[in-house]
C-alpha cells in the first residue's frame, strides 16, 4: 500500500538536515515567544509547568471557575488563503478570547495546535506576532500545544478565571430584560463583501475600506466589558455567526421570547453607505462580529452604560426580552421596523455545514 | 472574487432543508451522548457548566494541579483515510489520555474540535463511540467543542488533575537512576508494516495480525500506571514517536546522559518474528506505542514492578541515567547490544516536518 503521506516512523530512513523541524519550529516561533512573554508579563506566570512536558501544570486560584472554550479555524472557510498572517495570529486567538469574554471571564492562558502544509518562517513569525501581541495585552500565557503536517488549520483552546457567581451564561436571560449590544454590527460581513466585490469599491474610500476589512481580520475580544458586565448582565454570547442565530442561542438555553428594534441596531457610517436591505443582512445575518450580546434588568440601563464607558465600548439597547416560552414552544425573535411592525426576515445563523 | 468554500455569512441565501446541521451533529452524535454518559458516571460530573454555552466551566480541586495536553490529528498523517472510526475514535482521546498518564494526572475532561468535509451519521456515529467508551472507562467528561467543515481533522484537549508532588515531569532524571518501559515496545510500528506490505503477510496467522493492527489503532493509554508510579518515578513520558526520541526528551530536560541495553526491551513474540534488524527499528523508532518510560531510583525497583503489577501492565528496566551533562553537552543515548558494545543507530524520534 502506497501512503506517501502516512506517518514515517522510522526516522533513520530520514535526512539529517533538518532545516526546520517541528520541534525547532516549536520552539522558534512559540515556546521561546511564550517565555519571553512570560519573563516580562507584569503578572506572576500562569503556569506552573509551561511548553517541553506531557502536560501543562496550572494552579487553579481559589473561589474561580476555570472556563474553557476551544475554536478550531480551517482555511477556505474561516479565512481566505492569501490572508495576512499577523492578522490570522491575532484573529485565531481573538475568536477564543471573546468566548472568554462572553462568559465575563480573565484570560489566563492558552494551547495552540497548529497544522500546517509547509513551515515558512516569515510566515510562522508574522503569525506569532499577531497572536502575542494579543496575548501579551490580556495576559495570556501559552502553556503548550502541538505542531503537524497538514492542510492549514489553527485549533486554540483558551482558558480564563471567572467568580461562579459573575458568569455570564446564556440560560439567565428573563422576561422584561433589556437586549443589548456592544460597538456596531455587520461591519465585518460589509468587509467580507467588499473583498468579494459584492458591493461597488467606489462607495469607499481607503480608510473606510481599511476599517472594513479590519472589521473582518482583526475582531476585538469585549474582554474589559465582559468584566464589568459580571453581576450586571443576566445572560449573554459574542455575535460570531450573526445576531439572528446567536440571541436564538439566548433564547433556548432561557427558554424566553424577544422582539428587536431593527432601527436600534448599532451601524456604522461605512455600513450605512450600503443599501438598507444590505445594511440589515449585514448586522443581523452577518457574522464575524464579535461584539456581546446580553441581557439585562431594565433597573440597570445605567449600570450597563457605564460598564460600556468603563470598557471603552459603545452599549446599545436594541430589543426586550418578552415572555416565557410554553414547554413545548420552539424559541422565536420578532423583528420590528422603524413603525413597529413586524418583518419576516427567513433568517438564522451561520450554519458551516449547510453555507455554500 | 470567488471563494466558493470561505464563509457565507448570509444564511438567507441558504436552504432551510438541512437534514444534519453543524448544531445537529454537535447535538446528536456528542452533546446528547456527553450528557447521558455524565448522567450515568459513577462520579460527580466535573463540568459546573458544560456544552452549549460560550465557555464550559470547571471547578477546580482543592490542592491539586490541572493538567493540559492538546493533540491535533491530521488525515493521511496520524491515521489512514480508510481508519474505522470507532478506532479513530478511540485513538484521539487514547493519544491525549496518554499524556495525561505521562504526567500521572487522573482524567477528568475534554473538549473536541472536529473538521470534516461531509458529515455522514454512520461514521460520526461510530467515531463518538469508540471516544465515549474510552472516555467513560476513565470518567473522562466531554465538556466543549467545535465543529466545522475542513480537511478531516480531530483537536481534543484533555484535563486532569494531579497533586503537585505527585506530577511526573521530564526533568526529574538523576544520574543512578534505572530506566523503565511499560508494555512492549514496536508492536504498533510492526503493525504499520505489515498493513504496507514491508514484511510478508504469512509471517503472521489472523490473531498475530489483528493484535499488531490493534497496537496501531487502538493504544491503551497508561493512566493506572502514571497514577501508581506517583511518588515513585522521578520522571517520565510516553513513548509516542519512538523510544530514541522521546527518551531524549527526558536527557533534555534532566540535563543527563543515559545508557540503553537494547537486548533488554521488551518484545511481543509477534514483533519477535520480524528479522532482528527490524525489531530493532520498530521498537527503538517506531512510533505510537503509547507506553510509559520512566525513570526511578534503583531502590525503588520493587516499588515499580508493585506498581506495574497494580496496573495490570509489565514494566521492563532497559539502562540506567549515567552522568550529568556538561553544561555545553548535548544529551546522547550510549545504545548497548548483547555483549555491551555501543551500538550506532544514527536514529531518532519522528518528526513530523520531516517524514517522507
Amino acid at each position: 500500500m502506497t501512503t506517501p503521506h502516512f506517518i514515517d516512523h522510522f526516522a533513520a530512513d530520514r535526512t539529517y538536515s533538518m532545516p526546520l523541524s517541528e520541534f525547532s519550529l516549536i520552539e522558534r516561533f512559540f515556546a521561546s515567544r511564550a517565555r519571553r512573554s512570560a519573563a516580562t508579563a507584569a503578572t506572576a506566570a500562569t503556569a506552573a509547568l509551561g511548553i517541553g512536558d506531557d502536560c501543562a501544570l496550572i494552579a487553579p486560584r481559589a473561589d474561580q471557575l476555570l472556563a474553557i472554550s476551544t475554536d478550531m479555524l480551517v482555511e477556505g472557510r474561516h479565512f481566505l488563503p492569501d490572508v495576512d498572517p499577523r492578522a490570522l495570529g491575532h484573529k485565531a486567538l481573538a475568536v477564543n478570547l471573546s468566548d472568554l469574554a462572553a462568559m465575563g471571564a480573565t484570560p489566563r492562558a492558552f494551547t495552540l495546535a497548529l497544522a500546517l502544509e509547509t513551515p515558512d518562517e516569515t510566515w510562522l513569525a508574522a503569525l506569532a506576532d499577531g497572536m502575542f501581541a494579543l496575548a501579551e495585552r490580556f495576559g495570556c500565557e501559552l502553556i503548550g500545544g502541538d505542531t503537524t503536517r497538514g492542510p492549514l488549520n489553527l485549533c486554540i483552546t483558551v482558558f480564563g478565571d471567572v467568580p461562579r457567581e459573575r458568569a455570564l451564561r446564556r440560560d439567565g436571560a428573563r422576561p422584561g430584560d433589556d437586549i443589548w449590544v456592544s460597538g456596531t454590527l455587520g461591519d465585518a460581513r460589509a468587509g467580507l463583501g467588499l473583498m468579494r466585490g459584492e458591493w461597488a469599491e467606489s462607495l469607499y474610500d481607503a480608510d473606510e475600506a481599511a476599517r472594513l476589512r479590519h472589521a473582518l481580520e482583526c475582531p476585538e475580544p469585549r474582554i474589559e466589558l465582559g468584566l464589568a458586565l459580571g453581576g450586571v448582565a443576566h445572560a449573554a454570547l459574542d455575535v460570531s455567526d450573526g445576531l439572528a442565530g446567536d440571541l436564538l442561542h439566548i433564547l433556548e438555553r432561557s427558554r424566553v421570547k424577544a422582539q428587536v428594534d431593527v432601527e436600534a441596531l448599532p451601524r456604522s457610517p461605512a455600513l450605512r453607505k450600503l443599501a438598507r436591505a444590505d445594511q440589515l443582512r449585514c448586522a443581523i445575518a452577518g457574522g464575524d462580529d464579535y461584539e456581546l450580546c446580553f441581557t439585562a434588568a431594565p433597573e440597570h440601563r445605567d449600570a450597563v452604560i457605564a460598564a460600556g464607558a468603563r470598557a471603552g465600548v459603545a452599549v446599545s439597547r436594541i430589543g426586550t426580552i418578552t415572555t416565557l416560552l410554553a414547554p413545548s414552544e420552539a424559541p422565536a425573535i420578532v423583528w420590528l421596523d422603524a413603525s413597529h411592525a413586524p418583518l419576516d426576515l427567513k433568517l438564522q445563523g451561520f450554519d458551516h455545514f449547510n453555507a455554500a
